[in-house]
């Protein structure tokens, strides 16, 4: 078992200090709580604001802000996860082409970064106009005995992401999120089921409040693999608290074994026989 | 729009005459409401108890009960889904195979067979013993204006399968179950999660009280394209009525496009990628 913190919380676009503040205060009170990780939401360090993100924040601030969220980590002595723009490490895009993904970092209570994850699902066109989507599926590690994976807010509204991560052995998804105020379905339906189809826990924390001209509903929730939610939010900030582990997990999957039971063969057969469609978006390699 | 009927109700096993009754008097009732087509659960004319179909039933008895059942829809001039045991078409199997398939067939208000699906995930092991796992993707036929599928009970709790429905252009999912009490999660959480995910109307319509050694809960729903569920039964006999249609269907579509922003040609190669397990339970051809 271990105890999971989640920050939900406002952040002031570009004012790195001022979130870093907010991120360094919360990784406190959860390490004085006992906590062993605190899950904070997507793009938090620099604010919610694609396009003023690829026009103001000069990319060469980042490697200090991550160095200031490891310390940070090392600091309080509990591991954290952020998400960060992050250089795309293709060969060089065409120059008008956006050239960071959207990250999630995972970095353990010494600071050091454990496993990383790039946004495959864009959400929106500012989105699209600021950053590259990434094509490389969620990784696995063991943090603290749980097979742990990291998805971005809009990734994990497809099954087909969360499938990815379990089908790798993740006993608990990650997820900082940035979604807006009138989604709140997302949470209380489609985490909640991506928590119960593959039987692991998920942790999905959003910010709150107005970042530019975005409306932040919070709502941030932690569910279980039998897809009860162990802790939710309301839409102001808060600091959720939940114990997850690998025995709700294994308990799920022997009464009902969805992961075993899958027939992946099947799907991928299924799948080669639909009309293809050219130029089918969101298919193309990123 | 259309206005769809949903039975809920407790069959008796093996009691052909009792079970027609009940989908007769529910078709009348559903024709005199002005539904346009009633959707009833997994296996009600027969009664759910596999291994006893599969010791008791005659297969030569299977027939006249499809043209039953066409006659009470043409009698009460309703469209009807209806759920029975279907001979495996393969090749013959081994003497000892099981040689049903859990089929669900649509019949219009002409009582003409206009679409039938066969159950790809069978649940648990008396299911196993008596029936054999098909391996056809979901079709789609239009009904009255709107694509619609069919699937069976388990099948609806893997992501895939409405997901193959959905790719084949299914506005509406209607699904025959048998659901046993203790399993509430299925219809309020993954049922309107496969409604959101995929942005269509999905039908799912229980057995309840008991049937030889099993116990049914009820709790039929129907959910939108919004993961909103339209109507939902307690645990006691319900007929649910709901409308469906293509134009909510089409409006959550538009807001957020989830299935053109899926990304196939990764998912493909994702799940290339994995380990392969031999002998992995599900995986082979049914």
């Amino acid at each position: 078992m271990m105890l999971l913190s989640v920050l939900q919380a406002n952040a002031v676009v570009l004012d790195i200090e001022a979130n870093l503040r907010t991120v360094d205060h919360a990784a406190q009170r959860s390490a004085q709580a006992g906590a062993d990780l605190l899950l904070t939401p997507e793009l938090f360090p620099v604010g919610y604001a694609p396009l003023r993100l690829r026009s103001e924040l000069d990319p060469e601030a980042l490697p200090a802000i991550r160095t200031r969220l490891a310390d940070i980590a090392r600091r309080n002595r509990i591991a954290l996860v952020y998400s960060l723009p992050a250089p795309v490490r293709a060969e060089p895009a065409p120059a008008n082409e956006p050239r960071w993904h959207i990250s999630a970092t995972l970095v353990d209570a010494q600071g050091r970064e454990i496993l990383d994850y790039a946004k495959v699902h864009l959400f929106g066109g500012e989105e699209r106009k600021a950053f590259a989507a990434a094509a490389e599926p969620p990784a696995v590690v063991d943090f603290q005995g749980i097979r742990t994976s990291l998805l971005v807010c809009y990734d994990i509204e497809f099954p087909e992401a969360a499938r990815a991560a379990a089908a790798r052995g993740a006993e608990l998804l990650l997820v900082p999120t940035a979604l807006s105020a009138g989604f709140e379905a997302v949470p209380q339906v489609l985490i909640r089921a991506r928590a119960l189809e593959s039987q692991l826990n998920v942790a999905y924390a959003n910010h709150c409040g107005n970042e530019d001209a975005y409306t932040f509903g919070g709502g941030s929730v932690v569910a279980g693999p039998d897809g009860v939610l162990l802790a939710e939010a309301g839409d102001g900030p808060a600091l959720l608290f939940a114990e997850v582990g690998t025995a709700a997990v294994n308990a799920a999957r022997d009464e009902v074994p969805y992961l075993r039971e899958r027939r992946p063969g099947l799907y991928r057969e299924w799948e080669a026989r639909l009309p293809q469609e050219p130029g089918r978006p969101g298919d193309a390699p990123a």
